[in-house]
C-alpha cells in the first residue's frame, strides 16, 4: 500500500538522520538550553528578519496552537478562527479545555478575510451588553490552510491591519508553512509573515523532521514568561537538543525550501492528473494537499493500492478525498499513481 | 418610562415578600440544609411527580446552567445546542470556562430538532478519527427558548427517546419555564418534562422571586456529588433558607403557575396589538416574550414611553425589538402599550 | 436551640428589609446598572477615600475570591495565601478549578507576615528553573482571618511594602470586615485598606444584608473587564439592585460600623466568660468568633442549648470549638450563655 | 565538563538508534495505530502479565502525568501526593491548570505510607460539611521517588489495600521506573506493580529512548476514551510509531532491565565513594540518583569537573547536591568522579 493519507507517514529526512546520530552521545543541558537549541534560534530569526523574535521549540501541533493561545488570551476572551480551522474541529476542544471559545467565521476554502474579522470585532463592542459575551481576543488562521489554499501578501497585509486596528494579535498556525511557502503563486517570504503576524509557528513534523513546531513570537507584549506555559501544557522536551538539531539542519542551509518545493511539485502532478481526467476539485490547493471529487467506485478503486483521507460526502454517488504528499514522497509513487488515474475507466 | 425590556425588573411577588419578612428573624442552619428547603423540595418533585428526584436551589442562571454542565460532562465532552442558546451567546462563554465546547446546531426559532442531535452524534461516531473532535456528552434545550417558542409534548418525547438511544442526558433550561407552561397551546407539565428529561431547572428570578433556580436531577447517574459542584461553582448561598421560603411559596399552593398564566395573557395583548396593526413577528411565541419587526421610526416612537430590548436589524428601516412581560407586569401599563401601538400613525 | 454555629443565621437588618419592600415594585434596568447600586458605590467609595475605585457587587464569598482571583493571575501564576485561608480549604476547590495553584504560607493564627511573603518571592525567583514551579503572581490575606485574627496597620504596611516591591498585587478578604473594624484595638480604617491593598471586599452576607459582597478595586491595572469576569463566573445578578439597595442602607449612615460593634460587644462577652471560667482560647481573637478550648464533656452540656461549630480536636478529652456572634445575635441569648458557661460544674 | 546533572543528558540508546535508522523510511498509519505501537503494546502486556491493560504511548512526564489524573478525577476531586511529589512542586501547575488540586502529604524521603492516606480520605468523610472541601479522588506516588527512594512490595500492598477500601485509584508515576526496579533490593516486578496499581507508566525518556512514557491503565474504569484526552492534552504524538519503536526495542529482549542495571551500578560507586569519603547522604538511595551532602568548597571543586544539580542549603557552609546516572552513563566518568571524590581535601 502506498501512502498518500497525510503528511507524517514516514520518519524524518536523511540530513536530520544523520545530525542525530552524529550528535547522539553528546551531553547537553535539557529543556531548550543547549548550543544546538541556540544555533536553531539564530538561524530561524536571521530568516526571518526579525532579530529580536523569540523562538521557542515544541513537540506537536495541537500542543503548540493550545499554548500559545492560552498564553495570550484572558479568561473571558475568544479567539476568532475559520469554521474549518484546525482548533476549531481536529484538536478535540483543547482550546476550551484552557478556557476559552473558539469565536468561528464561515469559510468555504479555509480562510477568512479581514472584513468578517471587522465585522465580528464591532458586533462584540457594538452590543451593549457585550460583557454577555465572549471578547474577541485573538485572530488564528492557518497557512496553508486545511484545505490546501494560501494567503497572499495582499491578504495577509489587509487582516494585519484589521487586527492591529482592532487590537486583536494575529497568529498563523504553520503547520505546513513550507508547503506554503512553496505553493505555487505564493509571494509570502517568513520575513513578511514576522511583520505581519505577531506570533506564528513553523511546521517541522509535517516537513522533515520525526516531530517539532518553531514559535516565532514577533510582539514584545507576547513574550513574557512563555517558557512557564510550555512546562505547564507539557510541552517542555527534556532533552530538547533533539528540536535544536532538527531545525538547526532544516534552516542553516535551506533545506526546509527544498524539500517543501519537492512535496508541492509531486502534489500538482497529482492535480493535474486528476484535472486532466476531467474531475473537479474541492478546493483550489496549490500546496501539498489535493481535494478531488471522485465517483465512489473510482475511490474504492484506487484505495486498492493508495491510501488518503475521506473528507466528505457531496452526493449519494460522489465523495472528495484528500491525497497528502510531503518532503518524503517518491516520485515514482506519484508517477504510478498518476498513470492509474490517467488510466481510470470512467 | 415603562419597562418591557426584561422579566426582572421588580423585586419580588408581594407573597414572598411577606414570608421573608415572617421568615427573617428565623434562626436557620446555612447552605440549603434548613426546613424552608426541605419543604420546598417536597413541594417541587410532589409538582414533578417524582418522589425520588434531587432538587436543589441556585442563585442564577448562568451559574445553574455551568454547575449542571460541568457536572456531567467528562473533559473531552461537549454539549449540544441550539446557536441561540443562552449558553452558547450570552453567558461569556461560561461554559467554555469550565473546559468544554458548545456544539452548535443551527436553528431559526431557538428550538433544535431530534434529528438533528441524532446526526451531529452519527457524524461524530461514524468519523475514524473521532478521538480528534469533541464527543458530544449532552444535549441542552431552553424551554420556552430564548425566542419565546417552547416544544410541544410530542417534540419533546422525540428528542427525549433520541437521547436517550444516543445515551447523551437532555437537560432542559427552565429559567422561564413557568411562562412556557402557561403558553397558548402548551401540552407539557412539569412530571411530562421530569419523565422526558435528565435534568432540569425551574426558574425563579424572572418568575415571581428575588432570585433563585430549582435545579431538579431526575436520572440517578447525575446525582452524586452534585452540592460539591454547587459549592465550587460559587453557587452554594449561605443563606439558603432564603431559596427555600421563596420556593416554598411558589409552590405550595399554585402561585407560579397562577402569576405566570398572568404574564402570557399580558404578553398576548401585546402580541395581538402588533398583529392587528400588521406587524409581522420574528418569533412564533405565545408565552412572555414578543419579537415584533417594526419600522425604526416606529421604534424610537415607543421609546419615548416603553423600554424595550433591541434584539437585531431587519434591513435599513426595520428592526425587531422585545417586549418582556412577566409576572410584575401592570395590565393598565400593558392597555397603555396597546393603545399606543393601535394608534400609530403609520 | 440558640445559634452561635455561625454568622449567617438569621435574615437581614430591619433597616435592609424596609428598604427592600420599599422598592420592591420599582422599575430598574438589570445587572447593576440601576441607581442604588450607583448610589452605593459612592458611598463606599466615600467611606474609602478611593473616588476613582471600582466598586462591584457580587452575591457570595466563593465566587468574590474566584472571580477576582482568576481575573488577576495569568494561567501559570498561584495566589500566595495562608494555610488556613478560606480559599485554600474551604472552597472545595475553587480556585484550582480556575487553573491556580495556592502557594500556601504556614500559619498558625490565619495571618501571614511579610517577611514570609518575600522569602517565597525570593525563593522562586532565585530557583534557576523557576519555570518549572508555579510564579506567585498575588497575595491573598483575609480579615479579620478565619481564626477571628486582624491586622494591625503596622503589619498591613508592611505586607503593602512588601508586596508593592515583589510586584505582587495584594487582596484581602473582607467576608467579615466589619467585625475587624470593629474588634478591640483595631486600628485600620477602609480608607487604609484602601490605601495598602490593591483590591478587597466588604462582606454584606455575614454583616447585616441578606446577601451580597462589595468589591473595591482600587489598583488602575487591576480594573479592565472585570464585569466580563463576574457575569462569566455566574456572579452578575439579574436583579442587582437588590444589591445596591443592601450596601445603600449599609453605608449611608454608618449602619454597617454600628451593627459590627454589637456583634463584637455579644463576642467579648462570651470569651470574657470562658477565660473567667479558666478555659484557654486556641486564637486570640478580638472580633466576633471564639475559639475556646473546651474538655469534651463540657462541649456536650452546652450543645444540648447552644449550636456552634466544631474545630479541631486538641487531645483524648478536649476540642476547641467556635462561638460566632454577629449583628443579629441577641443579648439575652449572650447573657443565657455566659450565666451557663458560668455556672459550668468543672 | 562530565554531566550527572540529569538522567537525560544523551540522544537514545545504540540499539534504539538503529532501529531508528532501520524503519525511518517505512510507511505508517499515524497516532499510534501502527505495527510497532502494537508491537510495543504487546510486549509490554506480557512484561506486566496484564494481558487486558490498554496500553497509550506519551512524549514526556508532565504531559502524561496531566493525561491520566485529568482523565480519572471528577471536578471536585483532587490528588493524594507526597509534598515532595514531581506534580505538586515541578509540573508549573499543571495538575491545577485541569481544575484539580494537589492534596498533599508531608514527607521526608518521596514516599507516602497508607496511614497517611487513610487518614486525609477518613478526615474528608468524617468533615460534616465535607463537600466544602476538595474531595479525595485518586493518590499519586512515584517510584522511585524523586528522592531516590523506591517502595517495597509490602508497602506498595498495603498502600493498594488502602486504596481500594477507600475507593481510591493508585496511580503509579514511573519516569525512573527502570532504574527503581533495579535498585538495589528492590522486591517489586512490573507484574506486581499492574497487580497493586490501577494506572502507572514506564518512563522511557530517562532510560534509552530519546523520548517517550508508556502508559498502562490495568483498571478497566480508567479505559474508557483515554485517546481522546491524550488529543486533547497534546500528547498524541503523529508519528506515534517512533514511541513504539523505541519501546519495542526496550521490550522485546530485556534491554529496559539490562540499562537501567548499569545506570544505578554506576550510581552505588559514587554513593559509595561519597560515604566512605565521610560524607552523610540526604536520602538513603539506592536507584540512579545520589543526594550527598557536602561542604559547599567541595561542591565547588567538584563542579570545576562535574555538572550536578542543587538541591537544597543545609546549613551556612553545607548543601545538598544531586548526582545523576543514567543508561548513558559512562564507566570512566564515574571512575574519574569517585577517584576525585577519593582524592578530596577535607
Amino acid at each position: 500500500m502506498i501512502r498518500f493519507e497525510n503528511d507524517y507517514t514516514e520518519g524524518t529526512h536523511k540530513q536530520i538522520l544523520k545530525r542525530l546520530i552524529e550528535t547522539n552521545e553528546e551531553q547537553t543541558p535539557g529543556y531548550g538550553t543547549d548550543e544546538h537549541c541556540k544555533n536553531a534560534r539564530a538561524y530561524i530569526r536571521s530568516e526571518c528578519d526579525a532579530e529580536n523574535a523569540d523562538v521557542h521549540f515544541l513537540v506537536g501541533g495541537t500542543q503548540t496552537n493550545t499554548t500559545i493561545i492560552a498564553s495570550i488570551l484572558r479568561p473571558y476572551q475568544g479567539v476568532i478562527s475559520a469554521i474549518t480551522g484546525h482548533i476549531e474541529g481536529h484538536e478535540t476542544g483543547a482550546i476550551e479545555a484552557t478556557g476559552h471559545k473558539v469565536l468561528t467565521l464561515p469559510s468555504d476554502d479555509g480562510k477568512i478575510q479581514a472584513a468578517q474579522v471587522k465585522e465580528l470585532n464591532d458586533a462584540h463592542w457594538n452590543d451593549d451588553a457585550h460583557e454577555h459575551t465572549v471578547q474577541p481576543g485573538l485572530v488564528y488562521i492557518s497557512n496553508p490552510t486545511e484545505n490546501g489554499t494560501t494567503y497572499s501578501k495582499a491578504e495577509l497585509e489587509e487582516l494585519s491591519n484589521v487586527c492591529r486596528e482592532c487590537n486583536l494579535p494575529l497568529m498563523m498556525d504553520g503547520a505546513r508553512l513550507g508547503y506554503g511557502l512553496a505553493s505555487i503563486g505564493n509571494d509570502l517570504s517568513l520575513a513578511d509573515i514576522a511583520k505581519l503576524c505577531d506570533v506564528f509557528y513553523i511546521g517541522g513534523t509535517k516537513i522533515g523532521a520525526l516531530f517539532g513546531e518553531a514559535v516565532v513570537i514577533v510582539n514584545d507584549d507576547l513574550k513574557k514568561d512563555f517558557r512557564y506555559m510550555i512546562k505547564q501544557k507539557g510541552g517542555l522536551l527534556a532533552k530538547g537538543r533533539l528540536l535544536g538539531i532538527q531545525f538547526e539542519t532544516l534552516f542553516e542551509d535551506g533545506l526546509y525550501y527544498e524539500i517543501s518545493k519537492h512535496a508541492v511539485e509531486m502534489s500538482i502532478m497529482i492535480r493535474d492528473a486528476f484535472v486532466e481526467k476531467g474531475f473537479s476539485l474541492r478546493y483550489d490547493s496549490m500546496s501539498n494537499q489535493q481535494f478531488p471529487i471522485l465517483p465512489d467506485d473510482v475511490i474504492m478503486e484506487l484505495n486498492k493500492k493508495y491510501t488518503n483521507s475521506f473528507w466528505e460526502k457531496v452526493d449519494d454517488t460522489h465523495s472528495v478525498v484528500r491525497f497528502c504528499t510531503s518532503w518524503a514522497t517518491k516520485k515514482e509513487h506519484v508517477e504510478m499513481l498518476v498513470e492509474d488515474i490517467t488510466a481510470l475507466d470512467i
